[in-house]
């Protein structure tokens, strides 16, 4: 018998899930009130007045505050990149690890703008999964554990969580992962990637079309995710959920990132309410997928990078929001006078 | 013989105009060449690396670099709030302006969130210009001396100058300015501003209207703007061409200051490369100039404040994308493999 024939870590998942709570009326009261006793006309500040009220929700604090942002990047291989599907070798994976170690990677100089921390959780970096193509990603023991994992990114009194992820081959397993959630074709959930050209686009097809014949009409949410999912996209599933559990608000990156909010939503429609989707990416059927769990993101800025780098421009753009609402004055304090 | 017969400060201005430079096309090179260089895949960064080839182009500086950013708000009051165009009452002027220097206004919190000084001008924010219904808001020669009084914000070493401004009454100015200078009709221009209602909208729109024919068919921008503006449009044209002349990169906020924005493009098409917009304003017409110039805004936010709002969001942005270019390891730096 193998591990995953138990099915109990999977079931303590889905328990995990059931028990996440609403949004805190009571502080998200607060914040509406306080939002229309502010020096501008109500609602002049749109978006921002919708992140403080979401914050707040999600937070359980009013006014809302940010004082331990993180970015965490999950980085890990995919036996599939083997197969011809991206335009990067995966070497490239321990390479962009000590990259962000040294800080020369585009989400350290955001991180340094914004003054968000940033860690990176190397998920067995050096030794891919299996190739989502041939056999399963991970056995439920594996893939509960690297959920768990995921979850141990809120330590030390994080109080926004950005997502962020590496691993060359990813979005093959993000399309497929999916295309698996949400059914249609494969090409519908393919894309260049990191700049894939026609041929690999072409292996790409072939290597989702595979997996999800491999997969054989599973629907479960999380038994779709370790046959033809991939290890950050486990430990952001689990990071996700543990948030909404911890009242952390979560910050969705692109493409990938949003795979494993796709996972969660698969599980419970609402349980993506405490995230806030950065930015469409440019990888093609990152759009489809947020129309297709009715989300809105934050700006389209044509980015397609990974790393958590939109997640985190995001988080600059909440931090202001966050420091708008709690720092302005009201018109009884300033003196200034009413619509009339 | 008025001041305005002389026609002299205005041919100074036409002047200035005709003499303004090209992009940096070195500066825009050599960044272009080392973002090729950068640890992440071709064009992942999207509207980032833009934002970066934008400021090189110009400021002259390769890598950019932002070290001095500036909000420049001008605050001035309108003859044409009496006639019932506006919600709030034009004694808020001067209650913002004291708002502005204790602290407590929107764009205090955002400069600070995001490291950016804040200069507020105070264009006789007590003695409203002329009604632009009844008579011209400003002659030749007090129009020039306003654009040459915004040139001054430039002072200081500014490398990086947000357009913001505060004045009840001035979406209407801001709409007649609009209409003069690209025709149409009155309601095309005018919005609900900071929030009037409908009988509000109709007295908005009669005011246009009326500004509109006392113009008398003047299609000369410099000529539209003095008749029918607003002493703060005038100051934030003025500076839109000092900047240009200056090197120094402009970031233009919502409605009002595009108006200023159309000014200059008026008399040059293209007098506001040098300009990033930063978002599409909740002001109805605002997209309609934006499409009018051909100009893409970098995110809608559905705000619709003034006092630089969207603009500081924008620079906080700017700054990133500076950040990011100039900080990130090339592939040979941190002995990352490219493109297989």
């Amino acid at each position: 018998m193998s591990l995953s024939e138990t099915a109990l870590p999977f079931d303590d998942i889905r328990n995990l899930v059931k028990s996440m709570p609403g949004p805190d009326e009571e502080a998200l009261g607060k914040v509406k009130a306080r939002d229309a006793e502010l020096t501008k006309p109500a609602g002049s500040l749109g978006r921002l007045e919708e992140i403080a009220e979401w914050l707040a929700a999600w937070s359980g604090k009013a006014p809302p505050k940010i004082t331990r942002p993180l970015v965490a990047i999950f980085a890990t291989a995919h036996g599939v990149a083997d197969e011809g599907v991206s335009a990067f070798p995966s070497a490239v994976n321990r390479q962009m690890v000590e990259n962000f170690a040294a800080g020369g990677a585009a989400i350290n100089q955001l991180c340094r703008a914004y003054d968000i921390g940033l860690k990176v959780f190397d998920l067995a970096v050096d030794m891919p999964t299996p190739s989502i193509t041939k056999e399963d990603a991970m056995d439920e023991a594996n893939c509960a554990a690297t959920m768990a994992y995921g979850m141990e990114a809120l330590a030390g009194g994080i109080d926004l969580i950005c997502l962020g992820e590496m691993g060359i081959g990813n979005t093959t397993v993000a399309a497929a992962v999916l295309n698996g959630l949400f059914g249609g074709k494969a090409e519908d959930w393919i894309g260049r990637g990191t700049g894939v050209d026609d041929e690999g686009l072409a292996r790409k097809r072939a290597a989702v079309e595979t997996a999800i014949a491999r997969l054989n009409g599973e629907k479960d949410p999380l038994e779709v995710l370790r046959k033809i999912g991939g290890r950050e996209i486990a430990a952001m599933a689990g990071l996700i959920i543990a948030a909404r559990l911890q009242r952390v608000p979560v910050i969705v990156d692109g493409f990938v990132t949003t795979a494993a909010a796709a996972v969660v939503y698969a599980m419970d429609p609402s349980g993506l309410d405490h995230c806030l989707f950065a930015h469409v990416s440019a990888e093609q059927a990152h759009a489809r997928v947020l129309e297709h769990m009715g989300k809105d993101a934050l700006f389209d800025f044509g980015m397609r990078l990974g790393e958590g780098s939109g997640a985190a421009l995001a988080a600059g753009i909440a931090k202001a929001a966050a420091e708008m609402h709690s720092g302005m004055a009201t018109f009884a304090d300033a003196g200034v006078a009413g619509k009339s």
